[in-house]
């Protein structure tokens, strides 16, 4: 018996939006959801360490022909714990390729990989195209790029169909603000339309490389669909996104909630995040991406109103409030 | 008590080089030699397994102050042999990187690692830049990726102060023909200068990248002496080299020993290496390594002359052999 899927950092945001996604009427594949943090889920869940030897063999025991890995110790916490960061994020990831891989008997299941923009590091072309190297200067970055070339290897060995994304950073991410660097993208957005203010710590020419929560769920997706054939030997790619400066968020907020929404964002200059965010990719040219039909939101405006509609059930702002 | 130099992968081809290189008079530095198979030296020498657990610490143990790290599984063999090429090539890579990092207290060498110009696979733009993705398309390739990326997050957290530089095709190797698929690249050469015959399985039009043993040599002491502050985030260089193709070499192989050697050459197309070797790197613009001092052989005339100077121990060809 073999099929299903496989959600491995199912409790993650973007793990669940992408079990809800999968979960609804007519769709009858078998869904098994994994993560190290219990969760609740009228699904199969399983909670286990990927890093543990012997965990990943079990979560493939039933053959799940697609597997999504969205597992990983996010950036700021890699560069924190240099030893829990490769231990999970390359450890875990490559006792997951080895479990498949000595399946052997023909198993060969399509695996999404969620990749990150972080295998980059400046300095920067204008714009990021798809034979740019990847130099990371994080170790998050690091772990990241080396699952990429594990992927592409064990793809290429017939070990199984890989194909790894480079999600954009995630706007607007729901929840309470963090203390991620990249917290304020969100931030600047969240808080106002939910009538609070934020803190913006760079100046309004930052730029960046932005995709909604529905967007990279649709990426992932649209990679467990793809007709890999059409990858050829390179089976990462950076996803398209939404270009924006932190002025085009204010302006696009501006839009969607009027100026009563912007004026909540309170300047308050931080040399450190500047220094970091400097060192973050800006564009991308992701030619190939788009050619096999993965799409961006159209603007930073419907991102925002995709947060309205998503996360505050709604597709206006609140009325203004006023003095 | 620290200091002194190790070199892991002393008994190959280029190591062997090295440790003469580095063995001269006057050269005060105690040398450590390293390989998993037994050798003769004068020097201290260590034989062990790299890539079993606990040996990388002993290997360490003296805190060499320089470390070159060359040993690996080639190409061919980290094709067939899966498990190998992993354990050796990654594996063992990492458990040095690792033993490096826990002895803390302030010891950071320099280490120099071999990597190859197998990192980048095709399809090459017209010359391989020092932004062109690694993109392998061997799992040798993949493995020396990876260790590029480590050593380069290694050294950015400060652990050690490395250098990772991609060789070209070595050319010519000195000894018996071997059975690996870039081995007529040197044998149309070898073999001719000694009176004997060699096959050439591919067209004339081939093209490839190529360094001297002795210029390998000079890379290595290179790296070990640069001032990496120079190298910035960025510590893995593709080497110069010389570009030539086939008939190129051969027509230097008629100017160094005249055309009674380039007509020991006998052409035998072999479809299966014209089709591995036309996935090769082809051209490259090393501006980088050029720009911190690296340099090339100036010909492919010279790559034979100093075949003939350092294996042969004589300047000129022998006579033609007359019928």
């Amino acid at each position: 018996m073999s099929g299903g899927t496989l959600i491995i950092g199912a409790a993650g945001m973007i793990g669940r939006k992408l079990v809800e996604r999968l979960s609804g009427p007519g769709k009858g594949r078998g869904l098994t959801l994994h993560d190290v943090v219990p969760f609740e889920s009228t699904h199969k869940a399983i909670v286990s360490d990927l890093s543990t030897p012997g965990e990943a063999e079990k979560l493939i025991a039933a053959r799940p022909e697609l597997i999504f890995h969205l597992a990983a110790v996010v950036s700021g916490e890699a560069e924190a714990d240099f030893d829990k960061g490769y231990r999970v994020n390359l450890d875990g990831t490559r006792y997951l390729f080895e479990a498949i891989r000595k399946v052997g008997n023909d198993y060969r299941p399509r695996v999404v990989f969620t990749s990150s923009i972080a295998v980059f590091g400046a300095p920067f072309p204008e714009a990021i195209d798809d034979e740019f190297l990847n130099a990371p200067l994080t170790s998050y970055g690091t772990q990241k790029a080396i699952g990429e070339l594990l992927l592409s290897d064990y793809s290429r060995r017939g070990f199984f169909d890989g194909i790894g994304i480079r999600l954009p950073t995630i706007c607007v991410r729901p929840g309470k603000p963090n203390k991620a660097a990249s917290g304020f993208f969100s931030g600047i957005i969240r808080e106002p339309l939910a009538g609070q203010e934020a803190v913006l710590p760079v100046s309004e020419s930052v730029r960046h490389w932005f995709a909604s929560p529905r967007a990279a769920v649709g990426f992932l997706v649209h990679a467990a669909e793809l007709d890999t054939a059409k990858l050829g030997t390179r089976r990462n790619l950076s996803m398209p996104g939404v270009c924006a400066t932190v002025g085009d968020e204010i302006e696009a907020l501006r839009k969607v909630a009027g100026d009563q929404a912007a004026k909540l964002i309170r300047r308050a200059p931080d040399p450190l995040i500047e220094r970091i965010v400097s060192g973050w990719p800006q564009n991308f040219d992701p030619g190939r991406a788009l050619a096999l039909g993965f799409r961006a939101d159209s603007s930073f405006e419907e991102i925002i109103r995709i947060h309205l509609q998503d996360e505050l059930q709604r597709s206006a702002p609140p009325p203004p409030a006023r003095a």
